[in-house]
């Protein structure tokens, strides 16, 4: 399994709005109109996380969701954390 | 609204399962078998929270989830956080 380091993952995260890399993980903050359309979204987000087989480390504080997706047994970043990132930001 | 010190709140906590005082707030861990039943857990927390407009910190990764519960406009642990927390051990 590829891990990408830091110059080579915010490269890749150039596609995507507003991830950042911290800590050998991609993160993103997304925020909501009200609690009920954050508890959705991390519903959808779990049955993509099950679907996948690889799931996010999940925040959550009434309107505001953050994600965190690293890949353990690589302590890193890899191709399935981009993958999921990007399946998250199509549900966004 | 009623603001429980840490002597109060721990000993209210007495007769509940292994729910802590921090920092102002009262945690707790909660482990499953699985993702899947971590997000079961999840949902229906959040729908118990919507129902008493009394929303949680929330912490997921994988098959643990971590609530904390304490009253923002109180900025302190008040009756609300001591209901919300006996509904939810009724959940788990």
């Amino acid at each position: 399994m590829k891990i990408y380091d830091k110059t080579t993952a915010q490269s890749l995260l150039a596609e995507l709005k507003d991830w950042i890399f911290e800590n050998d993980g991609i993160e993103k903050k997304f925020e909501f109109k009200n609690f009920n359309q954050a508890l959705a979204f991390i519903v959808q987000v779990g049955l993509l996380a099950e679907t996948k087989n690889h799931h996010p480390e999940l925040y959550n504080i009434y309107n505001k969701v953050s994600i965190r997706l690293s890949t353990h047994d690589a302590k890193g970043v890899t191709d399935k954390d981009f993958d999921l990132a990007k399946a998250i930001e199509k549900l966004f």
